[in-house]
């Protein structure tokens, strides 16, 4: 298939990698060119424009300013996107401009299918990411050899874009929600006395036998916080998108908000750099549980 | 081995079974008596004390007032239990009493293990709990062909008995935590038209393939709160306990903080017969998603 | 002095009529003109631009898009505004669109002052307002004269004009926090017993003297949220508007993340239109205290 | 009147030398009999139970464990106190507490009537202090003289003493929510640039012209949290009592959650013994405005 690919940074990169294996020709734009040229087998584009002629462009981008920039900005794609051709959106960005997007391409005779996905660079590389889809069930079928080359699963939420925007949104605040419990758990079993290691292999090895639970269980207990998997300050970003999207329904989170405010003490305080596990280690601190030398409270 | 087994409720019986099962010499002892009668191939006590005659007297019961009464209150456990016999103290208690229990039981050269379960009425049927252990190493060996009948695996906290209440306090937060943020984000997915039941497909389908996550989201899509489970009575009983300990040892914890808050607003509101998921129909109500009519509040 | 007043409102209404009695020439804009033509003494403008012909123009709208609109709006006062001439800004309006405006006017060579108001219409008639506001010190001064006709105090907060916004914000997140926090204190006392009305005596009469303390608690204790003074549906615009604030600051602040989601939970149950004061109602119903027979929700 | 007096700490002395400088014949006891040396004018008690022979004893005590010792102890007031005879409690003590006293007391034909206090010791030093009375109505009215010599008024709660208890828990409730509030709102403000007086100027000067606001944004604009006039610690206890009262009558009330977490974290980083408006201090610390050289993150 004849697809456009705008975005190549830690997901966009082997995501794009895994569709050329596949036998797709790909057009590849990303802001900054070297990052472009970095990946064989593909044409590069000038403009977001230029990426656009196939009948598809698939976008992979940091967050709803990007993403607004690229599809309605200048040499935008809204402007090159043929009649009846897509619009794929896997970035994780609001509801609020998905459902903007939307209403844009359809204004244009153009298709628009929200796809944002579930999983980390390495997954993305393996070609095992989840993918949640939701827009018009012709154009996800006309997608899913796309799917197929990207993901171990794809799940259909339903008719509308956003709501996989919201999906996703949902999925994020869940793990944030679980660093967030395993952060308090772990702060109070150890004051008890109680190894962190060891905590994480009970809970692990039996009620919480979850992918999710043992990634960052690992990372809690050990501590490491650096390299990023998926930064702090990311994290905020999508708390505060499900927050909006909640706002908007009329839908009290009260967790959700709470993850949020110790999200920005995690700014607030320098750890923006940090992995959103790192929640975890604010909620250590509050139990007086760091006490590195210096440290003046 | 000869043991005593003291509460025969819901989890106590099939436990005495499994134990009956294995080839062990019950004494059994219930406040009422015909719970004791009805299970089959064991002796019966007419009051605690006489079912501590033996190498270990079990005790499964509803909480901190029953297990005081029975170990520390006339005839009880305490005055009859021989030298380096063992209570083997499987219900779910406060660290605070348990931590008393030890004293108690060194007081009068006696062994304190606590062993409290992970697990539902049908995995103690099938001798498929998951047993939390704490106390002196040696004594734990005792207990494990114990645990061999009652179990799938017998984890090791620590030395300190009041380590196991610990650790199982934490798992039932984390279980209510689970809960609370399943509910909050289902309120925000359906009220954006998504389907409960395709939610936790994709949540149990993706990153959160973990037993509690299948049971507890069933539950919760199919608004199935009775019969209860486990009441929202006794979860938020647990709560409370987590929270005393959190409170003990200065460890903040929000989250548990508003699970306590909206459990007891489950109970002001007349539901504390309901199973502990229905945590999320509270959610749903806040969000304005339940409109029945004459509903009662 | 030659003023333009834009919205007439519950507020801005008794606010222009303060000034004409003061002796100020007046041009009153209103989206819909009736309300214009309801105060005497003044001239009438067709757009915005036309009030936006003498030294100051005032506006008191009902929130950002309304404000947006007639400032940088078609036939805005933007593109009408004198050099020199203050654009005195008297609305609750979000921090973020005062700088937004604060740069506009300055790239125009024109001044912009904030100054937002705290006080009911009632205060607005009587000329005893507390007026809050931040800008460059002789553009105030300027003012002073308008000041003095509208409140009984004119607070100065700072040298750029988003302070004093951000002052009023915070000043309406102080009262929410309070509502809540005698919701709760309320529906405490009520279930032991303690009669409402002599609770609200006994907290005005000791520690809490203060205006809002009276007010509210008695709007509380009354249960009397109809007609409303401020309504709901803005106490929440207010609030989220202060977290968008503190967001944008890295400032935790989870008190209003919880009467955030209070406010949220009124609405999803259709109270955004009863007075913010039933905030506490909300607290009650929790408590279960409130059982009307087939209430909606 | 014949008056037993025990507790002579920060404000049980100056309560006692008003009682004497109002012409009352005064037996003292305190736990370290230096502190009952201290006051002049009085009999001194060696044992609790030697000071109860009067028409009234008061207790003033630093909380339950004090009281119930006092009361229900060996040498106890419980064994001492004449038929008719009343026990004035002015402590601040559970709800649990006061019921029980109540109860005992009534088992022995005697009077309980609790009436704890609003004000600090310097309130006390010049007999200024709010009092919240309940009791039997008729008890409170022989307590009246007495009342008058220590306080500015008396406010009748109702007939069952654990009532005055609950309001009393009620009202340090409100004045930490308070607490926190302001630290929220001047985290805000303070990271927009604005003065802290300023803003405790604006605040006091306007909408929250009560004692309370001007106390304590004094403290916290000063950041003067030592010497405490009450400690942070003993804030933790009061709220821990309100919140304990909130279960037992299924109240949530998640504001008291949120402070009482704050205050668990105050503890857990050693701030124990600061003033109780130090909560604030944290909410700064968590906004990042507290960058204290050595501060490792």
């Amino acid at each position: 298939m004849q697809i456009g690919f705008i975005g190549l940074g830690h997901m966009g990169r082997p995501m794009a990698k895994k569709l050329i294996a596949a036998g797709h020709q790909l057009t590849l734009y990303n802001r900054t060119p070297e990052k472009a040229r970095s990946v064989a087998g593909a044409k590069r584009a000038e403009r977001p424009e230029d990426a656009a002629g196939g009948e598809v462009v698939i976008t992979m981008l940091a967050g709803d300013e990007a993403v607004e920039q690229i599809v309605l900005g200048e040499h935008g794609i809204l402007g090159a996107l043929a009649q009846g051709a897509i619009h794929l959106s896997m970035s994780t960005i609001s509801v609020a401009l998905s459902d903007r997007l939307a209403a844009a391409h359809a204004a244009h005779g153009q298709i628009y299918v929200a796809a944002p996905v579930l999983g980390r660079p390495e997954a993305a590389e393996q070609g095992q990411l989840f993918i949640l889809a939701a827009g018009p069930e012709k154009a996800i079928t006309r997608c899913d050899p796309l799917f197929g080359a990207l993901g171990r699963q794809r799940f259909v939420i339903g008719d509308r874009p956003s709501q996989a925007n919201l999906v996703k949104l949902s999925c994020n605040f869940m793990i944030a929600a679980m660093i967030e419990s395993l952060g308090e758990a772990m702060a109070l079993v150890r004051k008890g006395g109680v190894d962190a290691h060891r905590y994480i292999e009970i809970l692990t090895g039996s009620l919480f036998a979850a992918p999710v639970f043992k990634t960052y269980g690992a990372l809690i207990a050990d501590e490491k916080f650096e390299p990023a998997g998926f930064p702090l300050a990311m994290g905020l970003k999508d708390v505060r998108l499900a927050l909006a999207a909640a706002d908007a329904e009329a839908v009290p989170m009260p967790f959700a908000s709470l993850v949020h405010d110790h999200f920005l003490a995690g700014v607030a305080q320098g750890k923006q750099h940090l992995d959103w596990s790192s929640l975890a280690d604010i909620a250590a601190a509050n139990a007086g549980l760091i006490h590195k030398p210096g440290r003046a409270e």
